[in-house]
């Protein structure tokens, strides 16, 4: 059964809500309105497309899994939404990214110590998203609100470790894994739980989803990677072999800094190690070595792998029949190669 | 009666524990922990002066102002000091300062990016500071949460605002209220509420500590931006005149653009919007004409005039006596002049 996207779009409501604009600060909210697309660069109002909203659509998913009304989830859709705008709005500043989405970024327009403030801002509303919510039960609300911050802090984290792996030569596998459940794991992870929780489902069950949201972040996490060195250009929004030219301490390159072996070796260790991108030369060689390992179809089977975790937790959930069709059907859409 | 200081020390535990240091990400931690002076810059164990701890201070009076154990408001105390430093930290950042305390700030030691990390981390262990406290009702835990998030966000207006004002040519002294109700007043405030609420203490009770947390940071913020003009540096840390230099819009200047005349107004506007710091020549200009117009006794009637109805807003609290006295005294010591 498919979600109502009515649903989907009612978060934008909460959200607008929750920035009831203060007269003296404006610049605050729209710097927000901005990075969500509700207004363009001249402030005027907008409609730019909000991305697919993963988050928030798991989160009301699992609650309707559960056998509650999806609605239900409506307070924490809106809040997992907030953290991941905050996320994106600090990621920007410290990824000196100017673009995202094709439209310039908060911090390129009004500077970084105000796009901090607007970073700042989104999570703390995500936790009156959550405490602004008369029909939850206390209890449950702290729950929540400790899973989410439990989530934000893991994030913060991983973000931290994501940071840290550009100054370094090499990478281990279990590194890698260790930065991407934090960064992308623990988020989706929460959004499942919070669903399952305002679902009011049991322990075991909120157990299965969190498992189920943890390693679908994974394989999300791993497919990203491989769309970050061959996706589509028009699908990505980021030019061919972008993460090659930027050397960054994805799957792919965190795998052949693994397996490679002699000249191949050599010669990767040497680009790599120079500060700065990586020239059209140096590009086609890392592609070069890139097949030689197969990384390709390693980078697929450890999408594959944590897919099939991923589906198995959310089998022993037990969703309701006519939910589980479509979280599996998110899953495969989230992980299923597109290039 | 004084406050046992064994309690504002044991928040630092209360932090501590909430960092329980990840295994896979323990930069993140050791940014926290430099931050609040627990480590040096070679990551040694250290014991720096922490500050004057005055919001957790405020919390455990306020509370026990109440007639209930101060120790009732460790959670909240611990949370508002968190808050504290993660603005401290983003501020920094914001204002590019290399140093804090005479030490160096984590931006100039771990770079931008990092140290947003390590301010959004402690704003989230504020969060977890109030999530994980069993020895409260959850319905007054949500209650805590909503009024630390809204001060949050009214600090995020407030800081908006105060970088906004750099950028402008002058600023109203309605605008420069609104800013520091915003940036100062709002987490005071609730330093007093979440006091008073883990006090359980009554509505009206509630609301008069609210004015009195509000406007003693109102008074705060006045002789704070007094003695970033006239304060010792020795005591200050800072050189003598700081503000001047970097031409600050604090109070003194705000309230010499609204009221200067002629060839004052002409030259300060002059020097004003010139960007860069003022030199030493331009600067004692400025203090002269500082002179012309009293500045200094104007900045003193509005230290006095706020801490007035700080200390009328504390009496009609009700506090009990002996707390009464002590909360007075720490009013009176944050907003005597001291140069």
């Amino acid at each position: 059964m498919p979600l109502d996207e009515a649903l989907i779009d009612s978060i934008d409501a909460r959200m607008a809500g929750l920035m009831a604009a203060s007269e003296h600060a404006p610049l605050l909210y729209h710097m927000m309105r901005y990075h969500l697309g509700w207004l363009d660069e001249q402030l005027r109002p907008a409609h730019f497309h909000p991305g697919k909203r993963i988050r928030p659509r798991l989160c009301f998913l699992t609650c309707a899994a559960t056998g509650a009304q999806p609605e239900r989830a409506a307070a924490p859709a809106t809040a997992v939404e907030l953290v991941h705008n905050f996320s994106l709005v600090h990621d920007d500043i410290q990824d000196r990214s100017h673009t995202r989405r094709h439209r310039r970024t908060v911090w390129d327009l009004w500077g970084e110590a105000q796009a901090i403030n607007a970073g700042d801002g989104l999570l703390v509303l995500a936790q009156l998203a959550l405490t602004e919510d008369e029909s939850t039960a206390p209890h449950r609300q702290v729950r929540a609100l400790r899973m989410l911050n439990n989530a934000c802090l893991l994030l913060c984290e991983g973000q931290c470790l994501d940071l840290d792996f550009e100054r370094r030569p090499a990478v281990t596998h279990d590194e890698y894994y260790a930065m991407i459940e934090r960064k992308t794991g623990a988020l989706l992870e929460a959004c499942c739980t919070l669903g399952a929780l305002y679902g009011e489902a049991d322990e075991p069950t909120i157990a299965a989803y969190a498992r189920f949201g943890k390693y679908l972040g994974l394989a999300f996490q791993a497919q990203d990677d491989y769309l970050g060195i061959w996706g589509d250009p028009k699908e990505t929004g980021k030019p061919a072999a972008d993460d090659i030219v930027s050397k960054k301490k994805a799957l792919p390159l965190v795998r052949l800094l693994e397996v490679s072996e002699g000249s191949d070796r050599v010669r990767l260790d040497g680009i790599v190690s120079r500060p700065g991108n990586a020239s059209p030369d140096e590009t086609a060689e890392i592609m070069a070595i890139m097949d030689r390992y197969q990384t390709v179809e390693f980078i697929a089977s450890e999408v594959d792998r944590n897919t099939q975790i991923a589906l198995e937790a959310l089998g022993s959930a037990h969703p309701a029949p006519e939910w589980h069709e479509e979280l599996a059907s998110l899953c495969r859409k989230l992980t299923i190669r597109r290039s």
